[in-house]
This record gives structure tokens, C-alpha cells and sequence, in this order.
């Protein structure tokens, strides 16, 4: 059976909500494969019920416990603040879940520092992937992931997304390998997905160092 | 006192939720806004608690009811399914409140469907606006806005965007606006946002009139 095949039919998604978590992280992915033709998506986190954001703001409502959800076709693990990733990189049930996800799942897929949670799980040791721009070498000499260039980077069964926004580039790719590039093409249009940002400082090459370090200061100053 | 001063100092963000919205038109601007230097982001219902997005799969929490935030500078309104808004629309209650806010706001911004909500609250009444593209017509004959292309459209104080991503792209202009462009920069670096979305079906003109109605049934399918 190929990959295309197992997951062809109602793929189910699972998106790891953990206090701390960037929300268009999560998001991004959600609003793309929520139309997937039958697909279902669920949130998940330690705890049903209200979980917060990296900036604390802003509150989804994960509907599942992690043990309630023990085997779907897709996961997604979003990103978060430092804290947040850093609390979930460091705890065994949210670990030893990912792993188990992992069994079984057709795609594994992280989205800017939820590459970090799956490095931790260990799942990125000598794997090509990619995470948010300020946490590449960390990434690399941490986990023994093996940095790759790319919005997104395709390693086997394991897709992880760069940061926050390309969550939603990564979602239309998986939506392709889900379904097929017409219904892909189609999910584009549905979240009228034409980008056309006011800067080109989206990457941290095109930003340079001032921008980067601006950046910085203000994740840290939003993250109460 | 200009519109950039009077909102320089901590600008008070309200992103209206309502049954039926789409996620990604909240959480777009709502993920730049909330890393401006010093704002404070609120989201707001008819009443506190979680609202569940036009898919049903994902419910995101309300922090305060409409009567509880009466003056903000910056409000956003999403847009969502047809069912959705539709009830937005038809519902005195939050059309008073749209229209009290705007009363006060230094920007009133809608994302996506969420023009049409502007529209019933009669605010887009030969206003140059956008929507998402399969309402643009709907909100032209309806309400009398004057349809224009773009992203955004920023006529006065109103600002509205295209379809659900456009959120993002419109945000970082209004963080531009609430702020100075080198902030704005950043806050697209800290987003990641350096899109290169896989195929280039975004907007109706590149997609095509197949695509078009594939997109639509996709929506109306994924709208349980």
C-alpha cells in the first residue's frame, strides 16, 4: 500500500495543542486540511479544554486528551514560545505520545519550533528538516537533525514546515499528497491563498541582522 | 491628533468571534497585532467562552462578551461560512455593537466575509472595499461598497481584506501604520512570512473558473 493510498480515504488529522503554542502555527495547517475532501481534524492537548497561546492572548479549545487520540493518518505539532516548546520538549507523556503517533501515522509534520518537540522525541536524528529561523543550529546540534533549506523539507514520512506562516505552505503540499494537485490547487484558492506581503523581510537572509534581532525583542516582549 | 499618534501608545485590539467564523481570518492578524510593541488583544462574542469556526472541528475562546469591550483602536472582523455570517448579519445586537466601535476606532478591519458584516452594519456604503472573492458582487449590490481589487483596501479608516489569508498581508500593513514600517518588517520575520505557496491558484483570476467551483464545493462540504 502506498502512502497515497492509506490516507486517501477520511484522512484523519491530530494537531498537538500545548500551553505556550503560536497559534497561526496550528492554524495554518487546520484551515487547509479541514477541507481535505473527508477529512477530519481533532485537537489534542495534555488536558481537553481551554489551552493558551505563546502571548497568552488568545485561548483554542483543544477537544481531546492525548489519550483519547492514540492513532490518526496525520499529525501536526505547531510551535510555540520558549517556554511553551521548551516545557513540552521536556514532558514524557507529551513525548511518549508523539512517538506513539508516529507509529502509526502516514505523515508526521511540524511547524516552526514543533520540530523541536519532534527532535526531542527523537525522530529528527539524521533527518533533513527545517524549523524556525532562529532555532536551525539549535535544531541541528541538539536533536542531530540535518538542516535543510526550504519553506518546507520532506523527509520520508516526516514534513516540517519554517516558521509560523509556513504552516500554510506545508499544509497545501501535504493537501496534494492527501488528495492530488487539482484538489491542492482548489484548497489554494479556497483560503484565497495569494500572498502579497507589504515587505520582503520574511526570511531572515532577506531581513538581515537588525531585523533579526528586532524580531526577536518583540516575541519576547509579547510573550508575557 | 493624527491616526498614527492617537493609537501609538498600546493599541487596544478586538477581534469579534461569532458561530461560524473561519480561523484563519482571526488568527492571521490577530498573530502580527499581538506582537505590536505594547498592544493588547481581545477577543469578544455575543457571549464569553469558546466559539466553535465555520467547520465545526475547531472552537477558539471568546475572553469577553460584546457588552464588556466598548472602546478599542483597532477592530477586526472575520469572516466565515455562508450559515455564519449570514446570522452575523441578520443579528441587531452584534451590528449595534460593530457600529458602536466603529464609532471609536482608529481602524475598523474586516477580513474576508467579514465585509459583509461591516456592509449590514452600513458602514461600507460607497466605501472602495474588498471581501473574499466569490462575495465580491454580493457585497457591491448589497451594500453599495465599491468593489476594488487588491489585498486590502484602506479607504479612511476602514481596511478591509481579501479572503481569509489576506489577514496576514493586511496586518502587517496595519502594524505599519500603528507603528513605523522597520517594526512592520520585523513583525514579518517573526511570522516567518516569506510565502511560497506550492502552486499558483490563490486568487480566481489564476485559478479558474473549474477551480473556482471545485474551491466552492470543497467549503460547502467541509461546512457540516
Amino acid at each position: 500500500m502506498t502512502e497515497m493510498d492509506s490516507s486517501r480515504h477520511a484522512p484523519r488529522v491530530a494537531i498537538l495543542l500545548y500551553d505556550g503554542f503560536t497559534a497561526l502555527d496550528a492554524v495554518g495547517p487546520y484551515e487547509v486540511l479541514c477541507r481535505v475532501p473527508d477529512a477530519s481534524v481533532v485537537t489534542v492537548a495534555k488536558q481537553a479544554g481551554p489551552v493558551r497561546t505563546d502571548t497568552g492572548a488568545l485561548g483554542l479549545v483543544a477537544d481531546h486528551a492525548l489519550h483519547q487520540v492514540r492513532q490518526v493518518d496525520v499529525l501536526v505539532v505547531p510551535g510555540g514560545g520558549s517556554r511553551g516548546v521548551t516545557a513540552a520538549m521536556e514532558d514524557q507523556e507529551t513525548l511518549d505520545w508523539v512517538r506513539g503517533m508516529h507509529e502509526h501515522t502516514t505523515w508526521t509534520t511540524s511547524v516552526c519550533t514543533g520540530a523541536l518537540i519532534l527532535g526531542a522525541a527523537g525522530l529528527l536524528r539524521g533527518v533533513p528538516a527545517t524549523t524556525y529561523w532562529a532555532s536551525r543550529s539549535y535544531m541541528e546540534t541538539t536533536f542531530g537533525a540535518v538542516c535543510t533549506p526550504g519553506r518546507f523539507v520532506e523527509s520520508g514520512k516526516i514534513i516540517t514546515a519554517a516558521g509560523v506562516s509556513a504552516g500554510i505552505d506545508m499544509a497545501l503540499h501535504l493537501a496534494a499528497r492527501l488528495t492530488d494537485e487539482r484538489t491542492a490547487q482548489a484548497l489554494q484558492l479556497a483560503v484565497e491563498y495569494h500572498p502579497l506581503p507589504p515587505f520582503d523581510t520574511g526570511s531572515p537572509e532577506k531581513a538581515g541582522p537588525e531585523l533579526q534581532e528586532l524580531a526577536l525583542r518583540l516575541i519576547e516582549d509579547a510573550a508575557r
